[in-house]
């Protein structure tokens, strides 16, 4: 089937800002409205598997979102991930076959007016159609083979290796 | 070569509004402000080849779009053109062998905070870097081939034909 | 009663932008979104008079403002209005007596990302509190008595006379 | 003199996000860039005094924000403040005679997409010119007296005492 699955699981991209603790949380996954701003008309469904600082995902988080994206019918998944363990949810999703499975993030909160998010959703929305199966990174206007890329944080980028 | 050349045509994703007049007009291109904003590192090259609405283009317009795509050293070229005519431009554009070339554009310009351009150009941006040489359109979160595509306007999206 | 009433007119602030049209219409009020976002806990009171570009106001339409004003419960009372004949409807509403009244605007849509509408909607709900009773216009960072003020179309700014 | 003044002190208004710390931190003051978009005509001039989250200033930042104020030529003066400590400057402000001071912050940063911080410079800009001289606080949609308001930390809101 040709319908996109996104599977929201937490980080920077979905972070709230609250006044009364002056810090950061990660808040209802924005992606449906960036979607609908967008004007998507590819029919997708959103399925929200955890809201976590991706520093804080654990094994089972990790065989989680495996499971999920293994179990669901559609072929084409984007996974919104924190951006600092996102490869390492990569390498845990190569054992899912005959599917395109794009992770993307944010470097800045989608909620910001001036953030990454909804470039890098265009981004993994299109590699979920247009590229072959696989596990795929869509981050810094550039599409990584998820198994090819790390995560520089002394330029807060990312980098094929 | 690996680098994305941006051509930019005009059309609704960089209108402007003037009060003075009560209408709008096409300004600078918006193009490399959301790629900042996208903290996008892949190398790109923009050149602005004319600013008018997509209704106003001549067919030696259009051998302009086509010429500077084919002498462009670069293989991955994102167009950003008005909405309205882009599917003619992307028959025109068939011609260039060996280049993998997306047209993008928007259905509100991208200085409404609710605009789909800057989705549209991420989706175009991947585009550029994984689809096959070709003619490709990324709009309303689908990528289409860019000669199986029209716009309905009585809905004001993209549909496969 | 401090309530603040806000008659909404029309006027750049709400327009809208149509792609099938290639033209801008004015179109719901975005006051009472402007004012969630704030955070206000005033009370408030929004009534939608009209839809009109200021230029297109009858005096028929002028009457009807004045007309609004004059009989609301509430003393604070904020308009929000096209700009081109804004001290025309302020002459108008002089005739009101014992009540703080403030007409403002937007040189360019509230819709769009960097607009003038919030700022000045946040302006003239503040004149409408501190303000004696007269009629004001908040624009351009200003407050200007109504009955001593002109917008100059060559600046596209209000200055005092 | 009928410039406006402002100073800047930090808190949540000028919060930016760090990614790579996952926390925020205070950035350049964003107010010259809300005037601006503002489209804001009457002088004004900027001046940064610190840059601190209010819960972390000193009885000595206190002096030195009372003597920035009361040594300014200009009569208006807004002053960006964090929210938490703002009544207790606005007490130390009350010696300041023949001045009208407005203080002001925002409980989301202005980075964000929707953050009540335009608005609320909006409101102190309007009441620097508007007010009697004395001290001020616009937040919520309200104007204060800065001596008769505190902060409700369980709804996060400003009200009157």
């Amino acid at each position: 089937m040709d319908d996109v699955l996104i599977l929201t699981t937490g980080g920077t991209i979905d972070k709230l800002y609250f006044d009364a603790l002056s810090t950061y949380q990660i808040g209802d996954s924005v992606v449906d409205r960036l979607l609908q701003t967008a004007r998507v008309k590819l029919p997708y469904r959103i399925s929200e598997l955890m809201r976590k600082d991706s520093l804080e995902l654990t094994d089972a988080d990790r065989a989680a979102i495996v499971a999920a994206a293994a179990a669901a019918p559609e072929r084409r998944i984007v996974i919104t991930h924190g951006t600092d363990t996102m490869t390492e949810t990569a390498r845990a999703l190569a054992e899912v076959s005959g599917k395109t499975i794009v992770l993307v993030g944010a470097l800045a909160p989608a909620r910001f007016a001036e953030s990454d998010a909804t470039f890098n959703l265009g981004m993994a929305f299109a590699v979920a159609q247009v590229a072959v199966p696989g596990v795929w990174i869509a981050m810094n206007g550039r599409v990584f083979d998820g198994t090819k890329v790390r995560k520089d944080r002394t330029v807060n980028a990312f980098v094929a290796v």
